[in-house]
């Protein structure tokens, strides 16, 4: 893959609206692999400084998804030592760790919505924002223990359609709502469920906007309120929050008025105070103390 | 206005989503008066009959909003000594009653805002939901005042569209948001002002979906949650709570798929708990005691 078909992918990634954090962290692998098996390079150390000055910028593109610069920056790490090692060996060693790490970070996946599978148990209501592929996967293990799904339209590009759509497919029943029924439909849920693009190290969740009105609305109805990400999803102790993207103000679809200010910021941040309990693939973690 | 015209008129003001209910009850106060001055009749005892029947079928129209049932419950009340005038006597006093009603309710939804404004004062931030006539006059009595706005789009209509444009023709700078956003934009906020379909004997709150959920984020934010309504707005005691309208799912655009139901309910119930304080023509009531 050469720089001009890498940035394209790169801007590609930055401008993908519609898929989470988690997969899109592996689309950036799997860019890295195709970029380790095919970048011009002259020998492994030219390649190894190719392949992470790509990585430095595809961990870049998107600043709330924490994976995305988490699993980057392991494989940054992973390929350090190759510099020594012929070209062919380092294009095929920087491929197989790009393509371990997929395959972790989907186990993870997996392990996490397995979690939160068996502690929410069969023929529950559950209540979710966006779309993950976390929280499909939940839907996907339920699927035939009698779950019922309430799934929000997901202003402003409606990825909740996409995840309607699924449930559908998979036969299971169904509500879709605006993200201001909300208050309306979580009380009949029996949990909130979520995925997340970052969780800070004291546990709160960077995820889709709205997703802090529903979890203010499932503590007021008594619904316990879940997250389910992967542990690439946690930033350190020390990491700084991320910056919570705006994007095109065009995407609401909404006139130009003078004066008018139209804001589409993706994200917003919901406290762990608010959070009942955390799944990942190292298992369930419920919040201690009270909010 | 026969009786097709009329049946027409009420239609189409029991499909009218783009006005709120202080605005829809007036409309169906000049219905009102249309019908007395024209609806066929022999004489003013079959006059009183007709416009009465009439009266009860613009009360049901709305079931959600209480000032359409409220202020054709007093104009009801307020024509039934007619029968013994003059056929041209009754239609004339009859036309003139509804009206008066109309300019009461005008007056009033002027006098709660302007109670509202004293209340927010100069150069202040104001975030609201939905699309009401008394906020609207809210925001023409602080207009020269350094107000700012914050403007839901409000699914599934978007009748905050509506909102912002007049907010731009007076100049007032306003910022438009999704639903989702409400709680990244609550704290910027001095104050969160809604108008009301029905206000609860107890002090609830019957307005658009997702107030509810503004309320909840004002509260958290610790920004003061006001509301403000004329009087015919609030139930009496023993009144029950009006039902929550549910319309057309199409209105959300979405496709349909097997097994997935999709909701649309207009209206969500705030509880007084959340409120800060009510205004009205009487003036404005905080909340006693704490959430």
């Amino acid at each position: 893959m050469d720089e001009d078909a890498f940035r394209r992918h790169r801007d590609e990634l930055g401008a993908d609206r519609s898929r989470g954090a988690a997969e899109l962290a592996r689309g950036a692998l799997a860019l890295a692999a195709a970029s380790a098996r095919k970048a011009p390079a002259s020998d492994a150390a030219d390649l190894v400084r190719e392949l992470r000055a790509r990585a430095d910028a595809l961990a870049r593109a998107r600043p709330s998804m924490a994976p995305i610069a988490r699993l980057l920056g392991a494989w940054r790490d992973a390929i350090a030592g190759l510099a020594g090692a012929t070209l062919g060996d380092a294009r095929a060693h920087a491929a197989a760790a790009a393509e371990a790490l997929i395959e972790r970070s989907r186990a993870a996946g997996r392990e996490a919505a397995r979690h939160a599978a068996a502690a929410i148990g069969a023929n529950r209501t559950v209540i979710t924002h966006s779309l993950s592929s976390t929280v499909l996967e939940l839907f996907a293990l339920l699927k035939d223990s009698g779950v019922r799904a309430i799934v929000t339209e997901s202003r402003p590009l409606l990825e909740g359609h996409a995840l309607a759509a699924r449930l559908s497919e998979w036969g299971i029943p169904a509500t879709l709502i605006t993200e201001a029924e909300i208050g309306l439909f979580v009380a009949r849920a029996d949990a909130a469920v979520v995925g997340a693009d970052a969780v800070l190290a004291d546990g709160s969740v960077i995820n889709k906007a709205g997703t802090y009105l529903l979890a203010l609305a499932a503590r007021e109805a008594g619904v316990p309120f879940y997250v389910c990400a992967e542990s690439f999803k946690w930033l350190p102790p020390d990491a700084l929050p991320p910056a919570l993207e705006e994007m095109d103000a065009a995407e609401l679809g909404a006139p130009r008025w003078p004066r008018v200010e139209i804001a589409n910021i993706y994200f917003d941040l919901t406290p762990a105070r608010l959070v009942s309990a955390w799944f990942s693939e190292d298992g369930g973690k419920p919040r201690e103390g009270r909010s």
